[in-house]
């Protein structure tokens, strides 16, 4: 029997769903779609979030349905699997180096509309050489660093680096400079909101001497792309950045929940879920079906879903539960019950399932309305 | 393009592998599964090697070629996956509880030999059941906690366990009693060799007090099963143990490797990596594009291979490089070029990959000589 002959149907309940399964509560979902989406045209900024989180087709469907122009991916083989599947807006917001990746990218941007960032010059001439050569046209914007320290040049090093894109530019070349990208991952998972929007104030004050750069080198700058749900409010609040790519609002995992609310900043739901079954129980302690295989642990453990436990180990095919302080013994869940867990990270989670089951109407009693490929689940080149 | 198209052919040259990439040294993985085998053989023990951590046909078939007499998995998704690519001989080494799994269970044990791991009355009453409905017949062993506080009943209850399981023998019932499954996780990973083998001294003073407890109840019991690549020998050389389920020693992570060698141990070569490439290069940090979806991070990160690098940060689709300390700068490495990650935890990683890039003759300059499905990647019910 194959993974997918265990998948449940639509019409059936919860209880049939086998575990581990990645389970999407729809309702608490498309709040947070509607919530990003109202924030977005409430304050005068385009939304392409990220689909390295959800990696589907459907969802961004859903999301472009709500008002977003198009979605973000971070690799090549991403891009192409949504393409595959009928994105038809996407923009690779990463470096891609690789010559043969090159030409995949080229062949990428004459069937759906792409934009790809850039941080080097090598990788510029690189990125003009596979467009030239398949007589395509790609969107390029220039990565800034805003104090990740990772991928981007320096703010001051953007305009030269402009004028090389532009360099490109048709008709005889395949290059169209768009803009900048400015991602500060680091700034998302600060605990405080005061020092997130300390550092949403550093990275839009890098972006906005990147982008005087660029205006100091003749070129326009019409859009700076960047920003994610740990810091979006204040970076929309910047008036620097006119494009958002928040992405895991519309799941908000543990990691991102314990993050303090910032002011002005809309609240979301916990909505991704993975549902798991006590297959061991000790006197003290219950042992569930979904390690760290089924949700991934690099940004800390899964929170236990409205009950009183905490997660105490979780190795390759187990968790380990145990009751919280102040909890009573009978809280322990007995043998074969479901336990939901919320996942420390929704990205890498979603990366490990070939499946969401999605469910209407809660967790308790809901029933699955549908089940959707996650399309670019390990696309990593 | 889908994955699978951009994957290398038998005869390319290592240059043309796409990164990130899951590359074996096939050379070091023959020494290392020669060396395995020919210690169970010296020591007079079975080895049943644990496909949880390969969870590939091709892999499991080598080893038995060698002389495993089956491998274990987790899972019974793995299980169904692996006996449909030809694997005839599984151990689900792990309690399922879940009565339509154990429908899938009894399904499958009619189809190769297959045995399974028992610790609760209740698991046992299910299966007994779900055997008996399928009029098939397994293999079982009563899992015994040996240290690790996670599955398995304690020593003493261990017989009256084994009473349940006799309860349904064949020719009424379906279930085979085998032994004591008994493994201890967290003893694997402890650095000293000496604490490794206190662990592994306590947990075979308790599994010889589980088959007193089996003996004792006027049952045999002829076999127990267990024991990992961190513990092997201490346990090999106590007697209890009959069958070691090593797996990591095939490919030795980063994490293995960071443990004290103990004495009379087989010493054992890293055979897999992540091939990535320097995406973005900064003046004092490189990044290349293999980030945590292309190696699993739950037990630290990669390690760079044959270089003075140590990874500074790792997130979702980036690792970022930096000199180690005593190194100079002409180390770090140029955009484009290739970096070897040993990963810190080889069986997470392998479940993030679709496929082994094969290589014999070295990573410098070899050649593909096969390219494996990972049947069991994902397979997690």
């Amino acid at each position: 029997m194959s993974a997918a002959a265990s998948l449940p149907r639509r019409g059936d309940g919860v209880a049939a769903i086998d575990t581990p399964a990645l389970v999407v509560d729809l309702d608490a979902m498309e709040r947070n779609l509607a919530t990003m989406a109202d924030f977005a045209r409430t304050h005068g900024v385009r939304l392409r979030p990220h689909a390295k989180m959800h990696k589907c087709a459907a969802i961004a469907a859903l999301q472009m349905a709500a008002g977003a122009v198009g979605v973000c991916v971070q690799k090549t083989s991403e891009a192409e699997a949504l393409a595959a599947a009928g994105v038809d807006d996407l923009y690779i917001s990463n470096e891609v180096i690789a010559p043969a990746k090159l030409a995949r990218v080229a062949a990428l941007a004459q069937r759906v509309r792409l934009a790809i960032a850039v941080d080097s010059q090598e990788g510029v001439e690189r990125l003009a050489t596979a467009m030239r050569e398949a007589g395509a046209v790609i969107d390029v914007f220039v990565e800034v660093d805003v104090g990740q320290g990772r991928c981007g040049v320096p703010a001051a090093a953007a305009g030269m680096l402009a004028q090389r894109v532009v360099s490109h530019a048709p008709p005889d070349g395949g290059l169209c400079f768009s803009g900048l990208q400015a991602y500060h991952g680091a700034a998302q998972h600060l605990r405080g909101a005061a020092e997130r929007e300390a550092a949403s104030r550093h990275a839009a004050s890098l972006a906005s001497a990147a982008r005087a750069s660029v205006t100091a080198a003749g070129i326009a700058c019409r859009l700076v792309t960047g920003a994610g749900t740990g810091t979006f409010a204040f970076d929309a609040a910047s008036g620097i950045w006119g494009e958002l790519q928040a992405g895991s609002y519309l799941f908000m995992d543990r990691d991102y929940a314990d993050n303090a609310p910032g002011p002005n900043t809309p609240r979301f739901e916990h909505a991704l879920f993975v549902k798991s079954q006590v297959m061991s129980r000790g006197t003290s302690h219950a042992v569930v079906d979904a390690g760290h295989k089924s949700h991934a642990v690099d940004s800390g453990p899964p929170r236990v879903w409205r009950r009183e436990l905490e997660v105490g180990s979780v190795s390759d095919e187990h968790a380990v539960l145990r009751i919280r302080s102040g909890g009573v013994a009978t809280d322990l869940p007995q043998l074969g019950e479901t336990v939901w867990l919320v996942p420390g990270h929704c990205d890498p989670t979603v990366n490990l399932h070939g499946h969401y089951v999605a469910v209407r109407g809660g967790l308790e009693r809901g029933v699955v309305e549908a089940v959707w490929p996650i399309e670019a689940r390990g696309c990593i080149t």
